[in-house]
């Protein structure tokens, strides 16, 4: 029976997603006079600074330039400016800040010092008039509308549909443009319920390894920290190829592991990988947004399938991590509830995290 | 009584780094070459690449390069080149391969891909005629003497004491190079034995987290994996700003946490946050390399100490996070014999993993 009625904040506001990335295609010529400015000033390398969250989209945009513009892409640690003043050389770069609340003094701090240091600065943030904005020379707003839960899910699907769209307007990538809209669509299928095998397993899991690669290890990041914060579950994300040196002696009988099958050069390791750990007695749980027949192998070897396709859109290689990561906010709303927690106000957490 | 025989490779081979340092010391010309190679580039960027405790290392690299030098430095994923073809930019870059073994074919074709494309390569290598050597134009050996466990101790502090060296030569840093000396003796040091408490927290534990910043994150990165590959622990590493943003929720009481706690600005954030978790109830395994005094608090509080300072040799903040991973490896080490496992052959773990 479908699951189309969210209890929480958390599950409405993923299946938000929808409307966010409709207004963000609305005004995409907010995102093509960005790309204009920066295609000018010919930068030598991006940077992005961000923390939680934010960072794991920061990681997504920064594989996704570096794969498709070739431009390198930093991703900054704060304390080298906020603790050490480093001499940090950015006069040809380009500085992105990403932070839902755009509050967090530790990254108001740093893009102003990269500003100050000769860096064009970027502030991606959804709360309007933040301090974030007011620090950097230009802003370019994710406009998810009100994030009600603690834990961040519309705004951070936002910034990695921006950068999506940063991409594929600075390449004029027609076909991606249409994937983007298709995306729309995809965000607002009908979630099913999560099969009670899989409830049964995360449930009682203290332990879990999230494993994607490249565009999808950025989700797997995300994901692995949602679950932490959600259900209080150690969950660690790991690429495909990292997990070979040595943490996959962890993956024993009855461990569970997810992991993230999209389309693209990874998917063919994904599926490997999932096999051989299902063959070793791990529980596996496939988050697929990908084409119907790839699943058939996993179904047959034992693999559990949570599908994040809805059959109809096709999803290209770059936004279906996208489409992966919306479905598991869903099942971990879900999830959280099962083990008697309330996903929308995780212990210890606050919206704005004070870091200096 | 401390205990001064070495009975695992790993722990002998942690041991060794006093010769290793003291070998590189004293060619330190090759450095000094590579340096001026390097100044004469003007490069505008840093690229690292590799894997597991090379990765690590590399991140101690990246990071003391931004801090002291201000030259952005990218962790490069190798997928963008092995299996995405991405069009980099990297023609005023200069790009450097960390491997122990200098035979895994992802790190091979990735240099060499960075090279024909106009970046500067350097193989940091400790196998001599290695095919990542082949690969790239220049060679940095660590010379850190044969390795016979698997899991990597001083190739990777190797590494790291190569790293030091190279910002100390390119800032004509006397004073970090006097402690580099001081560093030898540090190495030397009979190490105390773990206090019962520590090892019968530690060989219960399935879950820990590991916490540093700045310099020592890369320490805790490190930390964690080893504490994976040779104890089957699920350890994860965060830095004391990051692991504010939600993953906390998990550190109730009984749970161990270990955190490194070296000298500079992170200092007391680091200390801060241990009182803070030990009022939660957690196991807090402070281990340090620092001022004596500075233990005190830490005591009173009930965190459990491991002193990786042998109380005489003076510790800068650049050089005591390598001081603490040396005193670390030796621990896990112990606390392996203690859980039943063998350190020197984990589990599914080969000396070069096989990743394309």
């Amino acid at each position: 029976m479908p699951n189309t009625h969210p209890t929480t904040h958390m599950h409405r506001e993923a299946l938000q997603a929808s409307d966010m990335l409709k207004g963000q295609l609305a005004n995409i010529k907010h995102t093509s006079a960005l790309v204009d400015v920066i295609k000018a000033l010919h930068p030598s390398s991006f940077i992005t600074v961000a923390r939680g969250s934010s960072d794991h989209a920061a990681h997504y945009f920064a594989y996704l330039v570096m794969q498709e513009l070739g431009i390198l892409t930093v991703s900054l640690p704060p304390s080298l400016v906020t603790l050490h003043h480093a001499p940090l050389k950015v006069s040809s770069s380009v500085a992105f800040g990403f932070s839902q609340s755009g509050a967090s003094p530790d990254l108001v701090d740093t893009l102003t010092h990269l500003g100050e240091h000769g860096a064009q600065t970027i502030a991606c943030v959804n709360q309007a008039n933040s301090a974030l904005e007011q620090a950097a020379h230009l802003s370019w707003a994710i406009d998810a509308g009100q994030e009600l839960s603690v834990a961040a899910t519309k705004s951070c699907l936002g910034i990695m549909t921006l950068a999506a769209q940063f991409v594929a307007v600075w390449r004029d990538d027609q076909q991606m443009l249409e994937a983007l809209l298709s995306l729309v669509d995809q965000f607002t299928h009908p979630v099913q319920s999560v099969p009670n095998r899989v409830l049964d397993v995360f449930g009682m899991a203290k332990r879990v390894f999230v494993i994607g690669r490249g565009l999808s290890h950025s989700i797997a990041l995300e994901a692995a920290l949602k679950m932490k914060e959600t259900c209080a579950i150690q969950s660690e994300a790991f690429s495909v190829a990292e997990v070979r040196h040595g943490p996959m002696r962890l993956i024993e009988a009855n461990y569970p592991v997810v992991v993230f099958i999209t389309p693209g050069p990874e998917q063919q390791q994904l599926i490997d990988f999932s096999i051989e750990m299902r063959a070793r007695g791990a529980h596996v749980l496939a988050v697929c947004a990908t084409e119907t027949h790839v699943l058939d192998s996993l179904v047959r070897a034992g693999v559990m399938i949570l599908d994040a396709h809805d059959g109809k859109t096709p999803l290209c290689s770059t936004l279906a991590p996208i489409a992966a990561l919306q479905r598991f906010y869903v099942f971990l709303s879900e999830l959280a509830l099962h083990r008697d927690m309330d996903p929308d106000r995780p212990l210890y957490l606050n919206k704005v995290t004070q870091t200096h």
